[in-house]
């Protein structure tokens, strides 16, 4: 179970509530059109699962003990984050390790962690020809000495577009293809088979991470979920005076969460709207109680230009005690001597809430009951919609990422002198 | 060698001269008045570079394979950056675990990583009473059976103000304790005992990293280094149009250095000036290239209302190349073939920082021509620098925290209910 609560105050009048409807009625269009096609993947990647689970059988999965993913950005910052999440919760599960970035030491020592026998290669790519992933691909192949005509095809599978230049090379060699749908954006597609292959491999249960998103989609379109759209609009009017939304998340497994949102939001939410105006909210995630010694002074004297939303986990389903023991000359410390980490996470999360809101800083929070798949379903699905709706508000395109094709060709340009 | 480059315009009129002048100023005097004591920190730690290595032919010290760090904010942050930096160099140095977030699932998860017999603990607390360094020290002496009157004395050091409480208790068992000097904050305490105990007992060439910082600041107070000025003065007069600066580095390894950064400025800068108004700029982190994938559309189409600065590490000291493999189909991607992935990596940075100028948003880079104990050590002391010209500017106090006070004592609340 997930709650959503804010502390701010928001006057729904006459013109908010219209807003509300307006965007409302965008999203439903989008999903009916076929705009945006993310909604529909709680129902269609099930098949995926099936599918990789029956896969799962062969020799070499078997006997694999790592899933190398080979993708950036939206190919892999969601399965990073729901492993993450989960990892602790599945020892048997096998290991996850991406090739992201195109940094030739990071690159060195993966390789050295690594066994070609016991691992099963992805490469993901929407477009099929992103150039970090291609580069990273090539030296895979290079490095583990990858017989793409033999035997080496059972461990490698592709995911990409329909029809796109990475899906004709993997059919020209008989490689295993899962497609993105084309209305489904990269920073949309972890429950495409963008997550669902690597994730399912890996032995996680998705079928109850779809189960979660699937239930909020669908108490969405009935109206059952208006605080998505009342957080929207709240954000969406008021971008100019709150640049920027803090995700302050209270554990230290969701920092790839946060990641995964600062993608979601800088991707979609920054652009030129129809209007031709640069708009856009900056989102940065926030680890408590980490960044509470850290980023907090400035959310607490600093300008009010941010609004902060608060994860919490309520039950970690870990009972570690702060033991009672006193240290002599600290006993000021002893408040918390015989509480669980548990309680004590869960109280800083619940006194910088406190702290932050009575400085006039709009916050809200979302609470999970406990970190299990449907909730993680839930709470991926939440933030898309709201980002859907945000997008419709800012009167934008939340779909395209047309800002970063000039570095491609300044790219290009540099390595054709 | 570290190199400072700036793309943007910045017309020094008298009025901007004059400014920078009186912030120059102000750091001398605040460093000749012991206001701020970090400057001293790159002559005065060579002793603890010494004392610690003398330490280090003790048998527990020589049979340990981990050291052990229970602190949060400025007790780990900056020990946390130094080791991400220079690990890959140093294969044989002992493992660094950190203790920083009271979150049950990671405090479990490490402890099974650790064997006692094998490991140093070291407690940082500059209060000597921050409750979630103390509540992870309680469940570390009790987890591990630490007995404090016998052989384990041996094991353990604190790190804290002299007179601390903690200081005091360590005394009382006879625990070895390094201080901190009290004009040196947490969040610029990286070089004294904080940063410099465990990253020499870990094995790393601390003299270097003190001898970069002793260079810059040298060079600093000779007037040698005004660009550190120049950009105190653009960022601080600008910060109401330009709220954010992205820290933009180039290397995976450079991930736990932008968090330092973060507190660094976050703490120092967020807030209320002498005239009672919240001023501040926000800091993020992003890594390169992975969030030219996620982060860079809201820099190059959303709002002009950030400066971005670049790292590059011009030399990875690693050549791994981009086979020469062409992938049928995909040959769009081979313009990189032959190419190191050093090459590629600096090729995005470089391409990036074109595309974001073009866009009229102010860039600067910071160029290290290879990652040495020595650069690191200047790239700190430029930092924190900045960050006292900057506040000064900005009419602040940029060593106190006076903002995360509300939150200790709405916790303490909660548990006396």
């Amino acid at each position: 179970m997930v709650k959503f609560q804010r502390d701010f105050e928001f006057n729904i009048d006459e013109n908010i509530s219209n807003l509300m409807d307006e965007a409302f009625c965008r999203v439903v269009e989008e999903c009916e059109n076929g705009v945006a096609g993310y909604y529909n993947l709680p129902e269609d990647s099930k098949m995926i699962v099936t599918e990789v689970e029956a896969l799962s059988s062969s020799e070499t999965i078997k006997n694999s003990d790592t899933i190398a993913v080979i993708g950036i950005g939206g190919s892999s910052l969601g399965a990073k984050a729901i492993d993450s999440m989960l990892r602790h919760k599945y020892p048997q599960a096998k290991r996850l390790i991406f090739f992201e970035n195109p940094d030739p030491v990071e690159i060195s020592k993966k390789f050295a962690s690594m066994d070609k026998e016991k691992t099963i290669f992805i490469v993901i790519s929407k477009s099929g020809s992103t150039i970090e992933t291609m580069s990273l691909f090539k030296v895979v192949i290079s490095h583990f000495n990858l017989d793409l005509n033999g035997d080496d095809k059972d461990r490698l599978i592709a995911i990409t577009d329909e029809g796109s230049v990475l899906c004709r090379f993997a059919d020209r060699y008989g490689i295993k293809v899962y497609t993105i749908p084309h209305n489904v954006g990269g920073r949309f597609s972890v429950l495409s088979a963008v997550g669902i292959v690597p994730l399912t491999l890996a032995g996680y249960d998705c079928c109850s991470i779809l189960e979660g998103g699937a239930k909020i989609v669908r108490r969405f379109f009935n109206r059952e979920e208006d605080h998505i759209l009342l957080k929207a609009a709240f954000i969406a009017t008021n971008w100019e005076k709150y640049r920027m939304n803090v995700l302050f998340a209270y554990a230290s497994f969701l920092d790839d969460f946060t990641k995964w949102y600062v993608q979601l939001w800088g991707e979609s939410l920054g652009k030129i709207d129809k209007s031709g105006n640069r708009v856009g909210l900056t989102p940065l995630g926030q680890i408590g109680s980490i960044d509470q010694h850290s980023f907090l002074q400035l959310i607490i004297e600093g300008p009010i230009d941010k609004t902060v939303t608060f994860i919490k986990i309520e039950d970690f389903e870990n009972d570690i005690l702060i033991p009672d023991i006193t240290l002599e000359g600290i006993q000021k410390c002893d408040f918390v001597n015989g509480h669980t980490f548990n309680e004590l996470i869960n109280a800083e999360c619940d006194a910088t809430r406190e702290a932050i809101a009575q400085q006039g800083v709009p916050v809200d929070a979302i609470i999970l009951d406990k970190l299990s798949e449907t909730n993680i379903g839930e709470l991926i699905l939440y933030y898309e919609i709201l980002t859907s709706l945000t997008g419709a508000i800012l009167n934008i395109d939340t779909y395209n990422q047309p800002g970063v094709e000039l570095g491609k060709r300044i790219l290009a340009d540099k390595f054709k002198k």
